[in-house]
């Protein structure tokens, strides 16, 4: 019996799946390629970070502002990571950074090394020399999960960077010089603009040690980032300038604070740290954060990084990062692995821890909490995420699933609105797009066996957050139903995603036997009806007086009720309730029709003009992967019985939409929602209505997979005669049994096993059933 | 033996000393006239207050900035408590101001009840009606410790204010109107100016629950102050306008936050709130403070105030300032009792209790902190108050003593510096006037038997203070042994001041035992004699090359190496060492010539003009005793062996500089240092070299006093023969023993018992050996 148990355990871990023991210790970071989507659309940033780690140390190449004398520069969204891989210069070093969003902030602490005379202001690309930046080159660079490294040209500086989850850890081999310089500019920052900072405060404690904390005012209305930093070698000098304009001075005047004042404070403020070097000296700069206090970065530091180990804390990271990645081990070509890998690095960047150590954090009412219990997450863009990164999360990542609802739930409690995050970063919340879509991910976890957070709390805050009248005209929705497009020019987005946020809150509610709510939520679920506009066959604007808004153009983004998508995308967006909406467009073959001509019409160029966050290679016909509302498009076919014609686009978009390159990414990453759709794209399946227990399935591109669950199970994928032509999909199997209507239930994924494709190269037109 | 023992007791408490029990039960709040002072110099405030209350809610009658454009008005000085009883209207009611000060800050949270037409700007005193302001009358304005009461005109709204430690507590009373309003102006303040408010938020959380905080940019570079308002009736509607122009508004631009929206949020905020009111109909608010969070503020409303009963906390105030005004039961005229008892109300306001109800408060290292097994308090005007405040307090509030002194140990704890406050105020180091004088206090309170701190410590504390190079030219004193005038414009004050500190530091530093710490300051103490010029006769202006700066005009406070006194005046400052300073000058009769001179001369217009803070009232000659520098100067003629002559001019400055009217002090009353001058003189004492652990013999002026002692003690004093023109002391006794060289041994004092004046007409001019 004993004997037996050995070798079923032996079997299970090693030999039986369809990864040999070989790909399990696999070193998977080294498919990572952290440059893909920093060039143009992908705002991914290329620099450190640990999994979901609240430092992402990375190299912001410019500082354009958010506005200028009042007026949006426009230019600032293409540094919402920081980084252009077409820039020629590094500005610096910042701690804080979003991966992949179209909207941003941070880049918190800007740190940069230098030499020879002290500058202050950063310059400009045209002319490095004039500022603190440097020319730099990729040939110099090195991007690897939880390490980066560039020459800094003009310095003869390499610098390199890694970092635990609160501490960015710099090390700097400086040339021989008398006028060594680390600078830290208080003032730098991403969607930045005169006066985003509120307060800034620098303490010199001793010659190794710096706090401080700073305030801005920015996406975020308030965030308090607290620091300690603490040299490898003793500062020689130091001092500040601060660029302030106020007039009040008071008493402090009476001291020279430029040089070697330890208690720098402003709302301009930038400083500098002086040494003398060596020839190849290395100063090592460990840089704590905290959303908590000083102290709490302090705590911090020493927590993680008791030591100046440059190289160990580098190879923890990479360690933390392959500890991650295994969480899906796949055979594929290297460059699919590339991809792959790449694209789950992108999944594990947002959220991010956002606490202490000892559990301290701060709320979204600015006051210090103690999560009890729970890792409090922070970062939620909710609206693009909902739809794959947290379904993707869910399966492999329930613990921090239920950390992050725990989290949602905290943020709610801390609410004066009594709503739960809409987009929340850094203990805030932005109100960026549109939705109360925290409520998806919740009861795609509760439906999907996620535990570790109180289902009825839970369910009384999605009730709340879809009930708030001040809130995305829910007035107007609870009242007429839709919301009318003269209240609000993205009403009938809003409307559909209302519609389809409440039958997750429904589904919930059914799961935890609340009929009450269940039966007024799935009620409420049916509103999308009342914008579709049968004369034209599609979703429609419609007035508070209940007429369609007229003239009506199903091309245009703008101004046509919808938003990051027209109505020929917007249309499509009833994920709970896709029969009825194949009936409402008039059946399966007219819907195969739209679908069909969505993929392949041309969208003139005004209204691509109109289309954000995607270059011109993010779109097949009308269709824009490059924006969310349509990931789920694809997937539309098998309700109308055409499966291969998902099996086509799902594979035409993973071949052209994610490429190894710097300009691989077709659109804004979004905190890995993209990213996401290409891990599930490729293990064969999608959630196309979370919370639905449902996924549909696609065409995978990957030979086999394991997929780590809860409870130490394994989903093992299995992809017979699989190869770049045999896109189709003949059969699937769980655990030896067929799968019906292209559905793969999460009760049938959730006890492991092994799904099996048989893949072949001409569409299987029967019905499998 | 057990029957004596009871008798003896009786006699103690009720018959034996100079007060009968009726005395002793007698209301001594009645004696205190708050509008004392609110007139010109005084700048202290007449609104509510408890002893040493954090909240100290007071009328603010203007608003003049600090500075227009970049430049000084000027015209702000005269708010410093925000108040100016010949000011025709008032602004409304903050809720935190400065006693006496002559530079100013706070009038944090500024309400005002208002009626009819909305109107958020307080508008202009020659056209109230431009704004929420009101004009008022004296008439209507009632003062008494703990509660104020004045009728809005403009409104008809009668306002009555009282507070707890922590509580502002208001209750308008309005006439009927469907347009009634609470005004919570988060951009007012005292030494206002354009920038001042960082940041400020307010949270709704339902119709009678408000939260919110402000950080400003002051005195106080960066001041975190929370609220908690509660109102007894719910709130109609409410709404604010933020006149920032600062660009960046993210997507908050989707919410009205004008109108009902509850979180507000901005760096120019006004807020409002609205009613209807029946006639007559009371609405009370109460306004709790914290300077951690509103939750703190919420934790101290709910401790102190947890009812709506105004009357409960008015009266529960006048107890608490009863109590502490019966530290010094006296027996005089009524008008010397409204003198006497307003100025020892003046002694107990500032500092203040700077943390919340649980112990935490915000340290100058902007962490929040507990303070473990004492209270905290902030406010410390050292250079004022070290001379006779914290020597009063020393001996008739010895707990509080050692709580400020744990205090301020704590401040050191937290500084960068490692510095003892200078002058600190909430969670802050304004840096004001000159000197480490938290020094003499810790040492004048170890000196005279407060325990409740650790002289090691303090120690330590004393002598880091008086030993940081980047303070107060101490790299210049401790090398040189004077601050050259070329270094610093105040140097020779600086000389002098530092000399006693040191002085004051050598005796802490005997009496633990540290005989090396001792030696060091003894020597150090000696230092002012390296600036007085023999040939001039004065302290004069050295540079650092040695020679006396020049010309010298004895006569000028700027620009002669002093700071609010001139040579004149502070050439008399080595309290520690009179005997060698009379010698220096010439030997007694040189000295009382110097002095009589002193105070006889006329100071012309044009040096009258530099002398800070006073009045042409506040002279005596050229002595000016609405400065602090001089006050121990009339306690000099005691040295020279003309202790009559002292007796003449203390009985002078107390009748002609203490009068029962509003523009009755000559000068800021300081944080209470010119009241307890006051009070000291009215006893018959002075404390010219605190640390000493004497007290200088001066000439009293109360028919008798009880003064509560440490341990229950007390020292009733008997003023024999007491009249207006018996203003010469013929003899002293301290239990029985006469007393010499009319000097009171702390140590014969502390035991209590009787200290007995025999009083004349006529000068004693017999030394009493």
């Amino acid at each position: 019996m004993f004997r037996k148990l050995s070798i079923l355990l032996l079997c299970t871990a090693v030999a039986c799946g369809p990864l040999s023991s070989q790909n399990q210790t696999e070193d998977l970071t080294r498919y990572v390629n952290p440059m893909i989507g920093t060039q143009e659309m992908g705002h991914v940033f290329p620099g450190a970070t640990v999994p979901f780690g609240m430092v992402q140390l990375s190299p912001d190449t410019d500082t354009i502002p958010y506005a200028v004398e009042g007026k949006y520069t426009g230019t600032v969204y293409r540094y919402c990571a920081g980084y252009q891989y077409s820039d020629p210069t590094i500005v610096g070093f910042s701690h804080t950074h979003f991966s992949g969003t179209g909207h941003s902030d941070l880049g918190d602490f800007l740190i940069m090394p230098t030499t020879g005379k002290l500058q202050l202001n950063p310059g400009t690309a045209e002319k490095p020399e004039s500022g603190y930046r440097s020319r730099f080159s990729h040939g110099t660079e090195t991007a690897t999960p939880g390490y980066y490294r560039v020459a800094l040209e003009d310095y003869q500086i390499a610098a390199e960077l890694t970092t635990t989850e609160h501490v960015g850890f710099h090390q700097y081999t400086f040339p021989e010089s008398d006028d060594a310089h680390i600078i830290l500019d208080l003032t730098h920052g991403i969607y930045n603009y005169d006066g985003k900072v509120l307060w800034s405060q620098v303490w010199v404690h001793n010659d190794t040690l710096v706090t401080g904390y700073r305030i801005t005012s920015g996406w975020a209305r308030t965030n308090y980032l607290y620091f300690a930093m603490v040299f490898s070698k003793p500062i020689e000098n130091y001092g500040c300038r601060n660029d302030e304009t106020q007039v009040y001075r008071g008493f402090w005047r009476k001291f020279d604070q430029e040089n070697n004042f330890p208690e720098m404070g402003g709302r301009k403020l930038k400083t500098h740290f002086d040494f003398k070097t060596e020839a190849g000296e290395k100063i090592k700069i460990k840089f704590a954060l905290s959303a908590v206090s000083t102290e709490g970065a302090l705590k911090n530091l020493y927590a993680e990084v008791p030591h100046f180990d440059f190289e160990r804390t580098r190879d923890e990271a990479r360690e933390k990062w392959q500890k991650e990645l295994e969480r899906i081990r796949i055979q594929a070509t290297p460059e699919k692995k590339e991809t792959f890998y790449t694209s789950l690095y992108h999944t594990f960047i947002n959220p991010v821890q956002y606490m202490d150590v000892d559990g301290q954090y701060r709320g979204i009412d600015h006051q210090i909490h103690k999560a009890e219990g729970f890792v409090n997450y922070s970062v939620f863009s909710l609206w693009d995420t909902y739809r794959a990164l947290h379904p993707l999360l869910t399966i492999i990542q329930p613990e921090r699933t239920s950390d992050m609802i725990n989290s949602m739930l905290a943020h709610y409690d801390q609410s004066v609105h009594k709503l739960l995050p809409v987009w929340s970063h850094f203990g805030n919340e932005n109100w960026c797009m549109i939705g109360y879509h925290a409520v998806p991910v919740i009861a795609d976890a509760w439906i999907n066996g996620i535990r570790g957070f109180d289902p009825h709390r839970a369910l009384a805050a999605s009730v709340s957050s879809a009930s708030y009248p001040l809130y995305g005209n829910l007035d107007d929705y609870m009242k007429l139903g839709y919301v009318p497009f003269d209240k609000s020019a993205n009403g009938s987005s809003m409307t559909l995603e209302y519609a389809y946020d409440d039958w997750t809150i429904a589904q919930l509610a059914k799961s935890v036997g609340n009929g009450e709510v269940a039966e007024k939520f799935m009620k409420r679920s049916e509103n999308w009806k009342k914008l579709f506009n049968e004369q034209t066959g599609f979703i429609g604007a419609k007035m508070s007086d209940g007429s369609w808004k007229a003239p009506f153009d199903p091309l245009h983004t703008a101004n046509e009720g919808f938003i990051e998508g027209n109505a020929w995308n917007y249309s499509l967006y009833v994920p709970h309730d896709v029969p009825e909406l194949i009936r409402k467009i008039g059946g399966n073959e007219r819907f195969t029709r739209y679908l069909d001509t969505l993929f392949t019409m041309y969208l003139p160029d005004k209204y691509f003009a109109e289309t954000e966050d995607v270059t011109r290679e993010g779109l097949i016909g009308c269709y824009v992967h490059g924006n969310e509302p349509s990931h789920h498009v694809p997937y539309l076919y098998n309700w109308a019985g055409k499966p291969w014609k998902t099996q086509e686009r799902v594979h035409q978009i993973k071949r052209t939409m994610y490429l190894n390159k710097p300009d691989g990414l077709c659109g804004n990453d979004d905190c890995g929602q993209m990213s996401a759709w290409y891990i599930f794209s490729s293990l064969g399946f999608y959630p196309v209505a979370p919370a639905s227990g449902q996924y549909a399935i696609g065409s995978p591109s990957v030979e086999a997979a394991t997929i780590q669950l809860q409870d130490g199970k394994e989903l093992r994928i299995k992809v017979e005669n699989y190869s770049e032509k045999n896109i189709y999909v003949q059969r699937v199997e769980i655990n030896g049994k067929p799968i019906r209507d292209y559905t793969l239930l999460h009760s049938e994924l959730a006890g492991g096993g092994e799904l099996l494709f048989k893949m072949g190269s001409k569409p299987m037109k029967k019905t499998v059933k």
